[in-house]
């Protein structure tokens, strides 16, 4: 794909090289989101943040992002303007708002809402999350974890990959989307763990199948995740539920600690979990006793975030490759603990 | 006027030589909105964007036009302090926060609070509302639209202007500014359609004829939007009746589409409107078939309302002479779709 | 103690040395306050603003602060995200948000969140008031403007200084602060004005008592402020009171005012307040006819709780002795009024 002046709307844009691609300029970010180095290759761009609903660290992220390569951001947060109550449209809110910045973030409850604000944006627009649908720098981020976890451990590539994904399949945005993107790879082991009633949809199943991997489906995690590259845990989705009573019967069915781990994971198995994580006793599905595990990935996770949001502002704004020659060294400052 | 330092409060503190050096830094601005050039003339500056009543676009322009003059934006939306609840005077206010910044554009519900607020302030301060009575940047941004637009027509200046101004006229604050400042020109003609209810206080028509100016008055579009330069349409302002359900009586009074435009407009009359418009299929008064009308001015209007609050910034400030000194050309970014 | 790296939780973190290295490190901060200089001596770093429970003037404060030193500010007001409802704790909050800034200033409601949250973060943070627990920087920055204020009249340090504690010394948290502060300096004499009901916790006067100083209670304000360098008047914390009819009773007991000033205060006597102060007619525990008072020090209290900050984030950031080498003067620009 061309990423100069594209919208990033939804996973299904990229292919395996766009992938590489996104992966190879968020790994030369590094230093940048370490204040090791600082660059001016956004100076004087502005980033409309645009989320009408409320998400503190997806916002934070893509702002701190752009900061990171010298733009300024200008923000909203929640439906404050009466505009849309006034009946505007999303086009008109869009032509408005893309006369106000070089690139805009845009989170909005209702599926395929920032699919119609981009068609009438005239800067480019990315999908910070839009309802149930989709949230494509959260799939990147994750694929980006994983592939940056296995280099760590010294294998190059995500074929072969072995992944245990667990919790609420049917619900969960981002379990969807990573299942979309491991289409793009070779012989991969994905072991689908869930109440029966929370099953990943046949559908992305079907996906995975024809993309020549290996699926394995369980309702019970102990057995499941003992031969795995990554356990990747989600939350139960209760908003999504009817009924909110139904949620409390699955929350805490599947809780990771690190007895369970020490027991069953191979040594070197990843956790992961796009995070908020239900930190309340009955409900972990990720115990605290797993903070010390140097295989948890979860708050590196969230520092990746940064690195492929930046790399996805440089592409899309066609600076990628000006990043480091208006860049320089940081000397004299504390080294972010990143 | 001197602007250095002045308040900019109301559209009666402008003569015509003030507005001329307004639009004259405006034009001024336009690489910079761009991004086709950087400048770094407020550099270090900040500015406070307080917002005590929410209003996305006019803060966004407003923080938009101040970063891209290289300042950085302070914000407040909306009155999450709970320091008026407990008895504040803005006198009070005032002083505090203008410890903070260079410059403060205020938003407030209240007619006059900004002049209050203005008088206790050490910085600059600019009105960017204050309720039913003061909007200049708005005012500002629709003439210089309006003298844009003619001078792509290839006429010089705004002397014997025609404009038709369409909808409430009783409470539309943009078209009470906008009469006001047309009454430092000459020979403008100003056709009023409006509900008999909802017509142009008649201080107002007064002040237009006192200038000269021939004015006619119409409940009628049709015939009346034949013979103008300009057609401006406005909203009908529902949050100002006692009873919401009368101004249903009047929304949608007046859709101008383009199979009315083909018939009855001169072929360059130009399309303003302040909006948001009201996009809901009965009560749209543009038409959303006229988005491809070359004519429909109203989101180069916006994109206006950066490089007029840009001006205002530049001159309150004292820098409107130092903007092109301490700016460079940048060249490998995408340009803006201005 | 060594600031750089450090979080800044409490008041009790800092001795006598350290509280001077502060103020020394504020003085320099004037002419980048007055943008007389600009530096860019944190280019590139972000500031976590995370004000988890609004309040404007000390989220812009600080904001304002990090801009100053040439930073990028990123922000949260109030709970707007669900993660923290959706059972996430402070520990995951903290790692995840740390790793999206370089500082973190936090204001929570609950006492001793902020340390709980400094102790997961990976970067820096500093208490912005969690709840009726700390708020160091205001702490700081009355004594910075008391000693500024001497200063100013001749005098050369804090030791030997007369002060005037005036309102609710029971619930007041900035006063119980700054009588801490004064335990690390020789023969300071408090008065401690308040209603009965109101008076300073016994452990608190016990502490000064321990210090050597001199400790006098009343409940009548007249006489007892005739022999002091500093009358700090403070608000009724209604909020704090169970029946707030209760806090009626005491509002507007001690109302200080120009004619009670110049019958009972020494000429030099300087009056502070914390802000905001009632401005209600009936409430105002410092009349706005003491407004034209030179001698008033509240709007310079603000004022320097910028300088303050800045002294703050240069010292916990490592930067303090670098401000000035990467700094310019601005030549064209108006001077802020501070």
């Amino acid at each position: 794909m061309k990423f100069s002046g594209s919208h990033i709307l939804s996973i299904g844009q990229f292919g395996r090289d766009d992938i590489e691609r996104v992966f190879e300029v968020a790994d030369r970010m590094v230093p940048y989101a370490h204040r090791q180095r600082v660059t001016k290759v956004l100076d004087g761009a502005i980033l409309g943040n645009m989320f009408f609903e409320p998400s503190t660290r997806t916002r934070v992220s893509f702002g701190c992002a752009f900061n990171l390569l010298g733009g300024d951001v200008r923000e909203t947060t929640g439906f404050e303007t009466s505009a849309i109550a006034k009946g505007e449209s999303l086009y008109d809110t869009a032509r408005v708002l893309s006369g106000y910045s070089d690139v805009i973030v845009m989170r909005h409850p209702v599926s395929g809402s920032v699919a119609e604000f981009a068609a009438a944006s005239r800067v480019p627009v990315m999908n910070g999350g839009d309802g149930a649908n989709e949230h494509p720098s959260q799939a990147l981020l994750d694929l980006y974890t994983i592939r940056k976890e296995l280099q760590h451990q010294g294998r190059s590539d995500l074929d072969g990959l072995r992944i245990a994904m667990i919790g609420d399949l049917k619900y969960g945005r981002t379990v969807h989307s990573l299942c979309k993107l491991l289409c793009l790879y070779n012989k991969v082991t994905v072991v689908l763990i869930s109440p029966t009633e929370l099953k990943m949809p046949e559908a992305i199943v079907e996906q995975l199948r024809q993309a020549g991997h290996t699926v394995l489906e369980s309702d019970v995690m102990e057995g499941s995740i003992s031969k795995v590259d990554i356990a990747y845990s989600t939350r139960i989705q209760e908003e999504r539920f009817a009924n909110p009573a139904e949620a409390d019967l699955y929350r805490g069915r599947y809780r990771l600690n690190q007895s369970i781990y020490t027991r069953y994971c191979e040594p070197n198995t990843v956790i992961m979990h796009p995070l908020p994580r239900d930190s309340r006793t009955e409900a972990n599905e990720l115990d605290n006793d797993l903070n010390d595990n140097p295989n948890l990935a979860i708050f590196r996770q969230a520092d990746n975030g940064v690195l492929v949001r930046m790399a996805l502002f440089a592409l899309t704004l066609g600076v990628a490759d000006q990043v480091d020659k208006v860049s320089r060294d940081v000397n004299w400052y504390t080294e972010r603990r990143f």
